[in-house]
């Protein structure tokens, strides 16, 4: 009896699209203005959804506020109110697109949840654009 | 060609987490201000999700407007503007977490609902935080 | 040059329209199904808008963090997660209609405000019940 | 390591549900106000998700600007602030229901999208009904 | 002491935006694809505000399902599943842009209501465009 | 017989809270986090809205098509995908709070639109932090 349990919290950080292999001019030419080297940035959302049997003493798959607080502590903290590019070790050398940073989100919590949890991750760079990790 | 189709509802309730087999020092270590003893509420969002094949001669997998009767007259008019500990059978001995209530309210509409579709709950407690259930 | 400035925050709380001075038959006429003696509950969206000149050497009305901080002092912590009859001096005699608690939660507010400010509350009781308070 | 990425559009559209193989009066036991003969219409949202692995040097899936071009040259364009049933080609004999429409936008967007990405409709006729297809 | 209670309700229609003293090359040039002949659609949320002191005994100004009823009779019943143009009165003759709706939609509800209450429409065309009578 | 028509645009935007005139310990003491010198960013939300009788032959205060192409011409053009602080004139001295940013999209606006018409501003940092003006 599986059932998915999903927290929602948020953060506003700088970022800049950018690949370092190529010139400015290549940079530019697929990544628009999305590429613009004073950066700009975004308010996202992050769903973090876990799936599981509830416990049976106390009804839950995971005690939500324990969630949040885990997020806050190994996610937000890092990121919000940051520039992804230049404030964290992640994107110095990865491109700060949402599918990296709902990748790197992952990796960071999967470690934190125990595995007889699956752990997905729902990012929403703006109300328009969103992303989910792993797609399965 | 299967489609899935949803309706959204909403309820609003008062709860409290509880298990009766705890003593209150128990009771609030686990659930906190959850468990306050003269409850708290909620403005739940329900989405039911209907799988199946669309008819030939109406396009529809399944009325929406007789899925929003179902769900009025089956989960509605139980819930709404109700004590969910005290004022429903369900949850006098089980605990209302969203887990629990999403759970009860499949199978509440599983039994009303054709077995050539499949059912799915999803509820929301608070804007961020919400669960679905089966998880498949 | 005046600016209005808003925070948004929510609490979760259970609560029963009730007037003491009649007998249950005409509450349950006049209220209906917000009388129901075990308590509903909601989500309460609460907007505090503060007006005034933005102060020349910080650019701002008011410290957003500083207000937030403010609110939840004062009255979510008062008011989330508690049955507002019983659990808040505020509604043990007067009906915790939205409109009263709006009026509430200004009285409170309205006293660790500085008076160069105007004062105002917006509380989403549903997403589609609200109120303002004052109305000018 | 597969991704979903999705972008949100939306489009203004008249319709009315109908069976051309039925009478008036089936039309309207079946669909109601729905089959009004002068057309009622909603605020379409539609949500396009594409599947797949990101490319490594863009960390794109897919390049949402490319999307969102896509969709408006071969959806919107042909669907915004018109009459479904009378000024495309699409529902001049199959009925606009949410399902049918949604399958109709797959099938225009999958053959303009790489095979090694899948294709996903989620469609909004209003904020309490919605489709999915393809279901799986 | 006065408070403004809103109530949100909405409706799904078709209309045209059209001025038959102007040809079809006029009507096109200034409300462009709007003037579409066959009409478009949209989800019209109606938000309708009155304004006065709360009944000391109910504590309420007005009844939120009194108020609701009111919307539903006298104005989403007439305008729900309806083409503005040809199936309603109102708009025969005069052009159903979202500001004549919302003024129509007022007049209709300022004589139901009690003069010792100020009522106020705003009426969402769509997410993005949005229209509040009277002004002030 | 004065109306009021919104329209609601957005842009994506990077910025930090500094005054020049103070040392860093000064501004990290009084803008915290919004200080941080790599800038962070938000999804700003703006809704610009209009005041005025409408026109008798068109039934429109304002074409929110014009408006909004306005806007983009103006405002967004300018702002969108930028860092306020570096890649705009307005915030080089100017701190860029949501106060000050919403003053300086109304001046921009201000000359563009008619003096018949009354001009407001209101602009959402986040989901909970917006500002009005002018305020009356």
């Amino acid at each position: 009896m599986k059932i998915k349990v999903s927290r929602k919290e948020h953060f506003n950080a700088a970022h800049r699209l950018f690949n370092p292999a190529w010139n400015d001019e290549k940079n530019f030419k697929v990544f628009g203005k999305c590429s613009n080297p004073n950066y700009h940035g975004h308010n996202y959302e992050l769903i973090v959804t876990l799936t599981g049997e509830p416990n049976p003493e106390t009804g839950y798959v995971y005690d939500m506020k324990v969630l949040s607080d885990l997020i806050k502590e190994h996610v937000i903290n890092q990121f919000d109110h940051k520039n992804l590019n230049l404030d964290t070790e992640f994107f110095k050398t990865l491109n700060p697109t949402a599918e990296n940073i709902a990748v790197v989100i992952w990796k960071i919590l999967r470690e934190k949840i125990d595995q007889s949890l699956d752990v997905k991750i729902t990012l929403y760079e703006t109300e328009r654009n969103f992303v989910e990790y792993p797609a399965s």
